[in-house]
């Protein structure tokens, strides 16, 4: 298997994160791609028309896609009911927190092209603030939540520590440790996992 | 349960056709929900700090998101394995195809914004153009994989057919029946279900 990536996506680090922790990094070789928002990106747009990372792309042709699907795909391969609960309440819970912090990290993405890609005369206040917001007080959120931060590990504390790190790699003076000492405590914790470590986002 | 809803959202429908579909619609209250790009929706916001439509709201206070999600839970509740394949190959293959068409309505409302939301004079056309590019090239993908337009019904075909019915009611001179013959003949299959064609976007 292959997995498109870049050391700066917080997708891709999910993905690596999930690799890890279900012991299956060793099957999947990371080809660096990198994909600039407002280009034609025409050779990996071939891949996906999405230009978005990461996708695995399996020996026989198939291509796993997004980076929620391809956790799913691995959890399966390693037996199942590893990092995303197999049935129950608890299942809708995971999965329904990490559509959110998915979407908390869209909106960061989308919040990052506004202030340093688009053209800076073309920029629009109101809109990176909106998306902003979605992030912040979508970390408000989980501040207070308090099971996700003693649960057992699953994708959606994966999720979790990617928006954390995303924030110190592109917002670091968001404050967000001082604002949430829970989720502080939190991230410190999930940096005992070498999978969390080794994947720390590069310096800015 | 309660669903936010917009006839207006291509998300939105997703989750109604396939409520029909699976014979629960009678089980979900419809709330209708607004919500405008760039501004506070504080309310909603309550709800979700996405602010994305739609969400599904349990008898309990659990909230499910995002769209797929609250259909995969639809399914589970409709005996599972209606929708989306319970295993093998062609699993992971409607899952795939599924976020492919996620990415496309996501990329073509980005579009959107762009175009008409966006104050006039901070709009960006390469921005614009390349996420139109990624919903168009995206269709081009599915105008050649006769298996999406020939297998059972499934989610991937809802989100097909809900991009198609966004295309004609944001994007009406983007000309995708002439540029795709064998999307155009899915679509008048799919018009076929009572599902699909009760759901049909308001005229623009």
């Amino acid at each position: 298997m292959k997995l498109s990536f870049s050391p700066a996506s917080p997708f891709a680090r999910k993905v690596r994160i999930a690799a890890i922790e279900l012991g299956l990094i060793d099957k999947i070789e990371f080809v660096p791609e990198t994909v600039v928002p407002g280009q034609a990106n025409e050779k990996y747009s071939r891949v996906t028309p999405l230009k978005k990372l990461p996708v695995l792309m399996l020996d026989n042709g198939d291509v796993i896609l997004d980076s929620y699907v391809i956790v799913e795909y691995l959890d399966e391969l390693a037996g199942g009911g590893k990092l995303i609960p197999a049935s129950g309440a608890a299942r809708w819970k995971v999965k329904s927190d990490h559509s959110m912090l998915q979407g908390m990290l869209d909106s960061m993405l989308l919040c990052r092209y506004e202030q340093m890609v688009r053209p800076e005369p073309l920029r629009w206040k109101a809109w990176g603030e909106d998306h902003w917001n979605r992030a912040w007080s979508g970390m408000a959120r989980f501040e207070n939540q308090s099971d996700m931060l003693s649960r057992p590990f699953d994708v959606s504390q994966i999720a979790l520590t990617c928006v954390l790190g995303y924030a110190d790699f592109r917002f670091s003076d968001c404050g967000w440790r001082k604002a949430y000492p829970k989720l502080d405590a939190f991230h410190e914790k999930m940096l005992a996992r070498p999978s969390v470590k080794i994947s720390l986002p590069p310096a800015a």
